[in-house]
């Protein structure tokens, strides 16, 4: 039998002594003035920030709408990278998929089957049966949004119902869907006090924590308060693709930066 | 000035006398037992589809999960889809994307400039900047998730906080970002009750109503009750495209039987 996700997680984060996740946004946008920001000049790059920091990174990010922007050509795009990256860490899909179950299966069947991603990010709004389809494959992982780190965060997630915020609402389905040790929550970081509260509710369910960094989130407290009672990957994009002048120098010194700052506070 | 999406959405209705929308969910699984599901077939599938209905369709609704299942290829599918369209019709991407400002900015950049999707679902669940950057394009359109006609629904849009349930206070919200007359409401068939309250709650707001046919809705009372204040498209599927024996005829006749219910009934 294949290992659950959440387990297979623990074990590389183990042998890596991190739950450092680089995000790989590759933003033609914020590259410097001197880059020409081909497909070709940016595929070469997203394959040079793995190969600087496989040997110590657990887990990478592909923010798909980073890649969806270019068409097929970019989708074609994060094709060649999942197989540069070649399994030798876990792959997260960003996509934030959630639809209801018959559409929800063609999600999970293109980002696990097809792309052979290793876990995906998935939305809760339309409830049980969006989650479910991707629940199902129990050694690929699904990390559900429950708080994220945006401003916009304030809108529904914070909204009480009964005795209980909507996204501890969200918390707790997912505890009870998580029959297979494969699910996981997306909890920003720029929240410390309700990530407390949310660890000790949601135990052995993993974390994917994103907001450290451009967004403002303390990283030594991420790092104690997510992985006091499970896996909790630390994701920082901005902060290492574009450090310093975004050489492999850099950005293996910045990833080095944040990992040893993770393993100090593990 | 362009027009304003609802705006032209209204006169595309107008002209055909209709508010039909096909949903190209093409599902190899679905077709009969002679078809055999190359992507070369689904793809000339997809396109009679088109070829039997436009003259008389103002709407289609492409579902990207089934296209993305088939990577980059199917991905190239859907362009090519969408150029056979060749705005025609409107065009629908129904991918139901949600994130941060920054990667909504590159969702929509996608589904808009990139693929030249007219209009497009998005989920609520990050909030308010998970919205805008589709709402800032006044010629496209957003349709919001909003109460939603799965089982799942039930889960987050029918809590109640204060005094309105969730998908009440998305729709207030969503009320509040129509600055440019582009947005609208994905509101399911399957909760008539709640639509005839939402209806008058969303005077002007563009609804897209899936869950007629193969859910159950109604057909007649979602044509009456969406648009009694506003354009509501009734998006059929499976009752389209798997109808009888799915050669172009057939597919032609349970439209147009799909069309005279709605025009009964406008």
């Amino acid at each position: 039998m294949e290992k659950s996700f959440n387990f297979k997680l623990k074990e590389v984060c183990q042998s890596k002594n991190s739950v450092l996740c680089i995000g790989l946004d590759i933003d033609a946008d914020r590259m410097s003035n001197d880059f020409s920001p081909t497909l070709e000049n940016l595929e070469s790059f997203s394959k040079d920030v793995v190969d600087c920091t496989v040997d110590f990174c657990p887990v990478y990010k592909i923010n798909l709408g980073f890649y969806e922007r270019y068409g097929s050509a970019g989708v074609s795009w994060m094709e060649r990278l999942l197989v540069h990256i070649q399994h030798r860490s876990i792959v997260i899909a960003d996509g934030k998929r959630g639809d209801i179950g018959n559409t929800a299966k063609q999600y999970a069947k293109s980002l696990f089957d097809t792309f052979e991603f290793d876990a995906a990010t998935v939305s809760p709004y339309m409830g049980r049966d969006s989650i479910t389809p991707f629940a199902e494959y129990p050694e690929k992982g699904a990390f559900i949004l429950c708080l994220t780190s945006n401003s916009g965060s304030e809108d529904f997630q914070f909204l009480k119902s009964g005795d209980r915020y909507i996204y501890q609402t969200v918390a707790d389905l997912v505890k009870d869907l998580n029959l297979h040790n494969n699910l996981g929550l997306v909890v920003g970081a720029t929240h410390p006090n309700r990530m407390r509260e949310l660890r000790s509710r949601t135990e052995n369910l993993s974390w994917l924590i994103p907001g450290v960094g451009a967004q403002g989130g303390d990283l030594a407290s991420s790092v104690n308060i997510g992985n006091a009672n499970g896996t909790a990957l630390i994701n920082v994009s901005r902060g290492i693709l574009y450090s310093g002048d975004s050489t492999q120098d850099s950005i293996r010194e910045s990833a080095l930066k944040y990992t040893k700052t993770i393993q100090e506070n593990l």
